[in-house]
């Protein structure tokens, strides 16, 4: 696989192209697995986890599935690569920053990774663009069974999957929806349908998992529990709740739209106008200003450029991937200098395309 | 006087072809002078108050000074062009805001102006554009002189020219100076020199006068003493402290390059895309943001506008300027939509222009 190629194109989960993608981004399935001949990755030797590796490394370069995945050993992959498959949700940062004998099957249209002794030996990972948790349930348990031909599964018939955090346990399923959600952080609903899902057990975060701040008003919603419930039922859970919120995100774009048309208008025109004109800029600001301008696309507002483009946009300005754009190393000022000359240079040419 | 045409020029203290005019906007005297023959303004009649305006109309009228003064009675102007008026800086809020007979004498250029029955009589106004305090003082001096051969002056030998406030007895000369320091206020040594001003017993005022905020970094400077003191004297401590400051402003300038280059581009280049992008917008906010731009180019870091295009914009986002240049009356939200919609339009001839 070739990381430089990648920086052509934004990845399965900016694709825009899935049901609800004015509100929903993508829909993920994550099934955490391990091999019952080895220790848990943490418990494992050096050269337990190079063995572990080179076997995993083997299923998966022989896997019947359509598309082929492709592995890379991502204790030869440099940094600012491992960086780049972050950005793209290919691999966890934790799987990026680890040391030792680690990868990645990936395929090459970015629906499916497999990462290979993270926190459990196995992370088979499905993305789809937009509100799609079946899709990507029906691929992942495909995946997990042709897998399974090989790997022989640590399980236990009283627990489920065993996985090396007890959270994990059970189906070692997780089921996650990344949503955009600006008019319910504008108009401060945001707290109460926060409270009304941790009441039904489901979490929420930020774009890059935990702890990351929900930079640009992405939020991922996901089960927290995995134990005593079968898939479908983690999933039907998940699937129910997230029409309410999309008719909840609609209701106060539509709020919003009848009561502060202009001035949600003012926001989204400077929001454009900042990214047009600033000579400096953090990828925290970039995506905040993006996300004004991907609301007003969406109510009809701004009509300068697609959702589309501000997906390519919006992870093009990532640290790694503008690295990779430019072809050069950059300490973190001179990235804030480039990623404004870009998002100009960029924006100047959709501009003129579109007249 | 035809006011409608008033709006295809920027008057003279916005001319910015005077001396220094990079920092210093504008100079001003004015001279307070009374008719001994009746109460001042605040006590005389109704009918006094007639009479007065009737008599001094006619010596305004009747001067022989080039440029000849034309005459408006300012109680037939409509309020929208009474605060066209004060926007440049023609009449005082006051002096529009009055009732009874009152009226102004304008030279077509827009340097010398006469009120009538303001708070005295007559109050006589030379502004040039940059720092030109002996100009003005020699044509405000000579105007005096002037009227002074009809008007029957409200004289003392003991305190000079008499006034309706005691702060104005003496010389009734204020002399003052319009200075934009963003430099200096962003650097926060702003503070010390208006300390040091104060000392010398000199005034620190916004924009618009009295109680007005700096809006846009305009600082007026003026003497607060008026007798005891030579006309000559007066302006000489004003004209000699200026320099000072114009140093003072042009270092804090050139700390900034050197240490926040950067920075400094990248606010001038937000607060030029704001202007182009907005779609709502205050004067207090345009004056702001054309403050930066004006700066970006005096630093010689934006080039897509000229000073000169900048002051037009300055003055004609002023609220009664808006009104008169779009022709029709506006309420504040309207005028904050039409700004910011003749803002986008004036910004992308200019930049047409240039390409």
């Amino acid at each position: 696989m070739n990381l430089d190629n990648l920086t052509s194109t934004s990845g399965e989960w900016l694709r825009a192209n899935g049901p609800e993608a004015d509100i929903v981004i993508s829909s993920r399935i994550r099934l955490a697995r391990n091999l019952s001949t080895y220790p848990f990755t943490n418990r494992a030797s050096a050269h337990q986890k190079a063995e572990i590796e080179a076997k995993l490394r083997g299923y998966i370069e022989k896997l019947d599935f359509n598309p082929r995945l492709e592995y890379l050993n991502l204790s030869t992959v440099v940094p600012l690569d491992r960086q780049l498959l972050v950005e793209r949700q290919l691999i966890s940062r934790e799987l990026a920053n680890s040391e030792g004998p680690r990868g990645v099957g990936v395929a090459p249209n970015e629906i499916i990774s497999i990462l290979v002794n993270e926190e459990d030996h196995i992370r088979l990972q499905v993305i789809r663009s937009g509100f799609a948790l079946d899709d990507a349930w029906q691929d992942a348990d495909q995946l997990d069974d042709k897998l399974e031909e090989r790997a022989p599964y640590a399980f236990s018939e009283e627990f489920g999957y065993l996985t090396a955090c007890p959270t994990n346990v059970g189906t070692g399923l997780r089921a996650s929806v990344m949503l955009h959600l600006p008019a319910l952080v504008l108009s401060k609903h945001i707290e109460k349908v926060f409270r009304a899902l941790q009441k039904i057990n489901l979490a929420v975060r930020g774009l890059y998992g935990e702890g990351s701040r929900a930079s640009g008003d992405f939020y991922q919603i996901s089960n927290q529990v995995t134990l005593g419930k079968s898939e479908t039922q983690i999933i039907s859970e998940i699937r129910d709740v997230i029409p309410q919120i999309i008719t909840y995100e609609r209701q106060a774009r539509q709020d919003m739209l009848r009561d502060n048309r202009h001035a949600i208008l003012d926001r989204c025109s400077r929001a454009f106008g900042t990214l047009k004109s600033a000579s400096m800029m953090t990828s925290e600001e970039t995506m905040d200003l993006l996300s004004w301008v991907r609301l007003g696309v969406n109510l009809g507002l701004v009509d300068q450029i697609t959702i589309g483009e501000l997906n390519e946009l919006f992870i093009h300005t990532q640290p790694a991937h503008l690295q990779k754009v430019l072809g050069k190393q950059l300490d973190s000022e001179e990235r804030n200098s480039e990623r404004s000359r870009f998002l100009r240079a960029r924006l100047r040419e959709i501009e003129n395309q579109m007249n």
